[in-house]
């Protein structure tokens, strides 16, 4: 396994923040800590120094506290740390120290009060609105992160495998039963974490996009609905495979079909500078011409990483193109309300090439 | 069970906003608003009027997105909804129709950024900095809650009493195969999730705090630390116990005995209008007096609910008093770094005559 270069991710964002005429950024939000030095505990801040690429490295302060002391030197051996509760609070003081310094700061994830608190301790530094610097960074993974996303993958479509193989789809489950045993079959198989909480979603209920499993009992003909993804070190896979029970109507197979090439259409619409409206749009109009686009509920993707959902999001009124290197979900659905619903959705990386599947689990019709 | 009475929760929130002057509040957090209203989704805004009891209800305004069509009338019959992707923009649209309407904003949780997008979109309306007015209403719990809180311990406990009974700790075990059984444990004995990453730390690890599962294996002599909870329709317990395996030295009994001694001193000083740092010393000072003041790394407790941590905190510099009917943890512990360390955390209800244990493990030194 690769290792993730942290100290080349934050130089990526020093040449950012040099941009923006910036001299520091205060960094809070923990995923995006945890993106640029591997930290993992659940309190901490990092001010980034960007003045001067020579000396940043050194004037670059993570702080935490006192319960991470011997984690964040094992996690973060090549900057100093700040040992205080308050960590945000402690940059910002000691940024305080350098007049002058130009420090921005995540006001996308940062509160109304918790500025209010740093502008009433440190009335004399200039702070300035720097929203999603890191996110952007994310949203282009590198070979390190498509690995660790290839293992996410790896370990539901493996669950997904198991679950299929011994029989754990079948009349008289309850949807919890079988959301359970799915999300242990992940943690067998490499999973250190699930994404979220595993969607299954039997006969009627599947027409609902975002079901959250029940007692419901699944029974032959129905159309079962699997949306489930593993984490491995933080990054998320994202799955959803529809079944049908014992054996399907014709109306069924319709629908499927129906979805599955439209399903196609979004993964062939991937590729670098496509704008994601488009995306959507190469999947939505599928649906759209065979009549059902009203029950095309929802947006046809996202980004996935150390968030479930990140950028970019792929949408009807999206903004801005894909980049390669982007890691994406593509999801098209069509719920009938009241009788069943059909959605497929794969992980997949975009390539200048073809872009590269990441959740291999089959998606012809399968009945089980 | 008890049912949920929001109602009754919104009528209580609008006399915090009546001493305020304030005609409404924008709700944003996600988990006030399940608390308020029942609803579970993952977009949503909610616009509590508080101008007129009378009609009050009828201009309370919950907002979510397409996808929630369903949802959001079955969980809140008796409330209007709005149906706009945009939930927070959508309301704070609504409140400008309504000239000179005095609205308040969850300012600790709502973004500088999200505050600037509704400022520009409303330059006529004034919003008001309102931080945390329902988290002061659920620090508080009704029974409804705490008949949630105890099937969420009772889980846990359940879960624990059969792990210990089919030998699921014993020496060749690694910390993550224990903490999957105890997790896969709590889902079989009722939970619905679990309330954080089950903490499984064995011999040396025991000294770390806060350590996640690894593959170390289980050894005999071990102190192996298991902190871990469960979660009932939201609502989260919270235990650590610590066990030796195979057989005891002294320095461990006296360990297990100090940590015991000062969480039962720390259970004892539980009683509505105690102040939280008077909670904390009652502990503390047992540990300290044993010299070992030094080694109890973190607060005493805090609160649990529908977040793990929420008010009151129980800490040396916390301020505030108990209220009857918080639900706190107590979670003393002393870590020999290297050796070995040694934590005992209960769940209970602050109530006027003693306090109400809602985790009903044995704390006795348990040889496993």
């Amino acid at each position: 396994m690769s290792t993730a270069d942290h100290g080349a991710r934050r130089a990526a964002l020093r040449r950012l923040l040099a941009d923006r005429d910036l001299d520091a950024l205060l960094v809070t939000d923990l995923l995006n800590i945890r993106y640029l030095t591997g930290f993992t505990g659940s309190n901490a801040a990092l001010l980034v120094d960007a003045a001067d690429q020579q000396g940043a490295e050194e004037r670059t302060l993570i702080c935490t506290d006192g319960r991470y002391l011997i984690q964040v030197g094992e996690q973060v051996p090549d900057l100093p740390a700040v040992i205080d509760r308050a960590s945000a609070g402690a940059l910002i003081r000691r940024a305080a120290e350098r007049p002058g310094l130009r420090v921005g700061f995540e006001s996308h994830v940062v509160t109304v009060d918790a500025l209010a608190g740093w502008q009433s301790a440190t009335p004399d530094l200039t702070l300035t609105r720097s929203p999603a610097l890191v996110e952007q960074l994310r949203e282009v993974k590198d070979e390190h992160e498509v690995t660790l996303l290839r293992r996410a993958c790896a370990a539901a479509d493996l669950a997904l495998a198991v679950l299929i193989e011994r029989g754990g789809l079948r009349p008289g489950r309850t949807e919890r039963e079988v959301g359970r045993e799915l999300e242990f079959l992940m943690f067998e198989h490499g999973a250190d974490g699930i994404s979220f909480e595993t969607i299954v979603a039997a006969g009627p209920n599947s027409a609902i996009p975002h079901h959250r499993p029940t007692d419901a009992v699944l029974a032959s003909g129905d159309f079962v609905k699997l949306d489930f993804g593993a984490t491995v070190a933080g990054y998320h896979s994202d799955m959803t495979r529809t079944y049908v029970l014992g054996a399907a109507q014709q109306w069924q197979r319709d629908l499927y079909d129906l979805v599955l090439r439209a399903q196609a259409a979004g993964r062939a619409a991937l590729a670098p500078g496509v704008p994601v409206g488009d995306v959507d749009a190469a999947s939505r109009s599928v649906i759209e011409d065979a009549g059902y686009g009203e029950l095309f509920l929802h947006g046809l993707g996202h980004g996935v990483g150390l968030e479930i959902h990140e950028a970019p999001g792929i949408g009807k009124a999206g903004t801005g193109t894909l980049l390669a290197g982007a890691a994406v979900t593509v999801e098209p659905g069509v719920y009938f309300s009241g009788r069943g619903g059909v959605r497929i959705e794969d992980t997949l990386v975009v390539r200048e090439q073809e872009p590269e599947l990441l959740t291999l689990t089959s998606k012809d019709l399968t009945i089980v």
